[in-house]
């Protein structure tokens, strides 16, 4: 691993918690290069729904290959990716009732947030986008600035143009924010003046599992329509599935003026992102948004199979639901076996939960002995307090039980020794 | 085809110019869903130094997918992402006496340049970036801010902020612009301030193909130097060989302080961008600048592959020069043949030249008629007036013979229209 | 009055509420070219807490006129700087036990805000300012960048920069507002990073008389204190002597690390504007924020003059105590007459109060009537919905009775409309 | 003197160079508390071209004093104004059948420029502004940004945004700077957009007497009309005769769009300030632009009795002249007795002249023997290398004369103890 060390930057990051190297990996299964396996529950934040290297799609992938399929054509039309389009419709829009444009921006995330507050500002001629405490949608300027995290913010060493934060839901207690958020938007002088746009997470990954009602993400939706302003939902970590439905917004009936996703829609883990826009909105120029990458083939053929696999009918969508309940019986079980909720608080909903410890040692600390046991996993939250469960929805059910088993016994012992130091 | 026009967003740019569906390539070749095959100048943008579907690296990714490696894992270590690094530091870094730690950001070029202004402005405490008029750097915000072109520019919806441009080589004539760069650093009242550093691309690619000399980049960094502002080397585009040498920068005796690569870097056209940066200058804490898919080891796997097969001797750089002057002579040829220096001009070095001619409307109607041709070729510069050669650099000598054949014969047929117009 | 229309911009104001010109004033009367002579309840929007023309301060301006005293000076010393200076530290900061340097800022408000707003970025070396809801601090490009009403803001046509709004005290209802401020501070992903200031007013005036309590603003303080913020309070219309007290903040112990004063500080009605600063935020460089007129020596005399006649005891704010008594106490019977809180709200403290209506239109009808009745009061808030006193502190107590007389037959006139047309 | 070191702020400047305290001032004559009598060829950095408290205004301003006449207004109408504005329009606009209408602004220059600035963006709906190296505009953020001088750049703490700068006239020895203006503009590439406007002293006062040729700005003006762009002309330092006529740009035969008036503006020395804009232009909305001293009557006394004193015919404007050829021949005379051209370069024109030294150093040893030998001189250029004489166009001739034998004697003084230090 004297490589890593010697020549790698200082800014990598997981690869200091899991100090390992990893060699294999199969759905929640990854295996080290000393040939020790280890339970995944981080599923690559968010980008591995469907486990890693789902043989659903692997073979797809080689085929592809082997046929020298196009694999790089900057945005030109392949046959790959009319076929991804197609499945997209047929299976993901068409069922749903959504008419949306795809737009296919560089294969990262943050690109399709950069591409996304494009849309706000260029369709409505301003520039205020209202982000949310705790957000996060990237690391590229336009992105960082609607990025609550300061450590990043401050990485570009640019201050915030154009962005004005409001609290999320929850984030003052019993005070409903959207009160504040409507209250501000109809008064000419509390400062935001008239916003071009929302960006919100219907589940704050990063942010630390906070999750935003069904009537708030409504009440948000009623106030962009009053104030004339677009409601975009970046649904990078939520979407996918991982919610318990394709979209984290499904069940709350709403309709947003842009969506953009990406980590698990390539399916296998490979590079991918799009934004979906209503049609009326689609006043792009040619290449206006461009990007070398944005025709990654390779993703299309693994992201087109993933749809076919998993969301032609209900059967997955329950499965996920299924195990999200598991996961939820068993964190709450955890949590009462603890100290209750006055140690630590159930986060999160779908299979994007988590239990939320007084500080990031704590949760530090649970980590790590995790991974000690074999078991990966990550924390978040601005303090990174909460232990997020973001294993693969496919994980094997033996697996899941293994896996929060470990967590199980990791928490009680870290619990049981902050006792013993607080005595 | 009709399902791009329904779904995809009208900011698809390349598939206007080529409209058709293509499903198969290999090497300088491409194939579209009738059969018909085309000849690749356009390179993936120069993503595909190495061809399309290269044979020498197909097998080794087909043996990674099929072996389960790890194809997502966020910045953890994996033994494709050592082997890559052994690679690069023993093939490119070690051989050229670079010492530089690897920063592997997002898998786009706009990523690595984000990060690259990053590293400028967090080591210097500074905000302004001097950058280059006719510069591309990429859209997203930050990179956005530093790129000339100014329908990028606008579609941010912000104004630029922290960065002043200069004129670029030869911009002013024969007027040297570095004296203006150097009279405005060492004037405190110029409007400058002190910069936090310059980024440049040695052969500006989508700017038109112009040109730095040896003296002019070397004065620059002298310049740097003299005011303590970091060098940054964007060799997106002109990197990985396109030049003649991996770097385009390496004739020129200087030592960038920061450099980015991308492009090409991948092998196969896979999505993979980094940054060098000088060891003093990681200063980056954990994760600071992060993202899903910093670790694609698809890629890691083909862009080792393609270190190995191409940069383990001088053979494939004298290749590549060989073929630059091929192309140089028949482009003057061309020029010679079709009302010489008053009519077109020649840019470019490497495998990276073209022929400006009087507006895009001509280069336009140029490439246009090579792609009934069955060449795929496309213009550059601010106004589209450049025909850019962008083959990848394998293309085999016939084939490339074909291409200016093709492109030969589509000059002189636009340049004899003008004339008839014009009369 | 033809002159104003062919020659005067559009950008006028004051003058289309009070279209009349007037050619003589005295304390709170102002006579117009016809001779009628109207009750001045507007005071120079707090600039004549003196009243006009002031006769205690007129002498000393004509001998010191017909002295050729130094009427320029830059920022040189000069004897008329110097006898202000001793008065202003004898006067107000001894016997307040306040240790301030002054910094002498362009004859302005919103220069004295620029300059404070560089203070606490300079000393920091942070960007972001707090600023709250309905704050007014002025509309060059720094001042309007925390001023929170949209229409100065969109004048500049660039977007706000490093600043972020928060709730001013109030504006959530029961819901303490400092509670929102302090939580995201203390959470690193709020979107407010570490910001370098807050900068607030006691009592908003332009933002429609809004009060802070003293534990908001104690708590206010604090905050700052613990998260190492500046405090910035912007007294340049609540200061000198409207509040009750010299600063509006006395009653409330605390103690701002920077202040603004202008408005009422030249005593006449003359431009002067002052940052009084904490010597050990003193670390400007010679001339570092400058202008051509920060000594206007005319001000410096009559701001004396009106230090050491208005401010050598405690009369002066016993006056201004009693008459502000005698508005609250005469605003609460108008409210009672004419529907009681559910159709207008009392507003404001000192001689700084007035009614809130339930929109502009009816606060403008108000003010329209008013001066038809010869007295002339302007109105303020977000929608224009707030009837503002602030008359001469100075006035004689029958003309305060006169005034508010007519006040209260043009309110009760306009509700009685009200009703008519709502019947 | 202790007062200021004790209470006034590190901030202060000018009376660092001139450490006496001033009490009496006539025309170009100010005495000490000394009573010593300095020659001042400083003029108030411009303000005081009328000389010290100019006796044929003293008078006005007493009376309209002791008539109460209206002191402070807001912006309303007042008689003072209107005589004012029907003064400036048949003594200044008319004669020179210019048709713009008058915009009072905060008084202070800065201020003027702010709202140019805005009317620049509000009618173009563009952001960029080009400004020229060395330009000095004020130090408000807005001014700031198009301000040359790192120095005061600095410390407003925020990148420069929406502002690009392009090297003034001269800047690039015989290049001619329009072009690059021109080609930059014509190029979509160049970074520069579409800019809203451009801001250019015809004189730079502050950034070392650099003059910009008729043709320059003829062509300047050309550049504008041809790319839709606003040409403001800061002419605050100056304007108002310093130039030998009242516009400095009037020989020029040119026409901006807006042009900014200050400093001598008021006559007196006192706070005033204004925008000339075209009145298609003129789009503000009511108080769009606002501020509490907009209507400093005193000022308007002082200014109308100067437009009616010095600009009824061309007497003055031939007096200036006259002088300012004094001032060349005598400036000449001393760069030729002290080694010529290699030492030192004659710069500026109008009584706004001087003389450029290798460095800041020899042109404050100067100033600083100047002010021994009671002489009031300052420096300007980015490194203070010029010593720039500023004196009141009044100054009597024996004054001029005396001032300019001291001056001599400074000059050849100071040079010879460099010639003695180098040997």
């Amino acid at each position: 691993m004297g490589i890593f060390k010697d020549l790698e930057s200082n800014v990598r990051g997981y690869c200091r918690s899991f100090p390992v190297t990893f060699v294999k990996a199969q759905n929640a299964t990854v295996t080290d290069s000393d040939g020790n396996e280890y339970i995944d529950f981080l599923g690559g934040a968010g980008t591995l729904n469907y486990g890693h290297n789902n043989p659903a799609f692997k073979q797809a992938l080689i085929d592809y290959i082997e046929a020298d399929g196009m694999t790089h054509g900057l945005d030109m039309h392949t046959d790959a990716k009319a076929a991804f389009l197609e499945a997209f419709r047929d299976l993901i829009l068409e069922p749903r009732n959504m008419d949306y444009k795809v737009q296919f921006t560089g294969p990262t995330g943050t690109n399709a947030v950069e591409a996304a507050l494009k849309v706000a500002r260029k369709n409505t001629g301003r520039q205020t986008i209202i982000s949310f405490t705790n957000g996060f949608h990237g690391v590229t300027q336009g992105s960082a600035a609607v990025t609550g995290n300061g450590y990043y913010k401050k990485a570009s060493g640019l201050p915030t143009t154009g962005v004005q934060f409001m609290p999320y839901d929850g984030y003052l207690g019993d005070f409903n924010t959207l009160e504040y958020l409507d209250k501000a938007l109809e008064d000419g002088s509390s400062g935001l003046g008239h916003p071009a746009g929302v960006i919100v997470e219907c589940i704050q990954g990063e942010g630390g599992l906070n999750v935003a009602s069904k009537e708030w993400m409504q009440g948000l939706q009623a106030i962009c329509k009053k104030h004339d302003m677009l409601l975009i939902v970046d649904d990078i970590q939520a979407g996918c599935g991982r919610s318990g439905t394709f979209f984290s917004f499904e069940e709350f009936g709403i309709e947003p003026d842009v969506i953009t996703l990406s980590k698990s829609l390539g399916g296998y883990g490979l590079p991918m992102a799009v934004v979906l826009l209503k049609e009326e909105l689609d006043i792009w120029g040619p290449g206006e948004h461009n990007g070398t990458f944005r025709g990654n083939n390779h993703a299309f053929v693994t992201a087109r199979r993933a749809l076919e696999e998993y969301w032609s009918d209900y059967r997955f969508a329950e499965e996920i639901q299924h195990k999200a309940s598991v996961i939820r019986r068993r964190l709450k079980e955890i949590q009462a076996e603890n100290g209750g909720t006055s140690k630590m608080k159930h986060k999160g909903r779908g299979i994007m939960q988590g239990l939320e410890f007084a500080n990031g040692d704590i949760a530090d600390a649970i980590t790590e002995l995790a991974f000690e046991h074999k078991l990966i996993i990550e924390t978040s939250g601005s303090d990174g307090q909460v232990v997020k469960i973001l294993t693969p929805l496919t994980i094997e059910e033996s697996k899941l039980s293994a896996g929060l088993d470990i967590l199980e016994k990791c928490v009680a012992q870290v619990m049981s020794e902050q006792v013993s130091k607080a005595s």
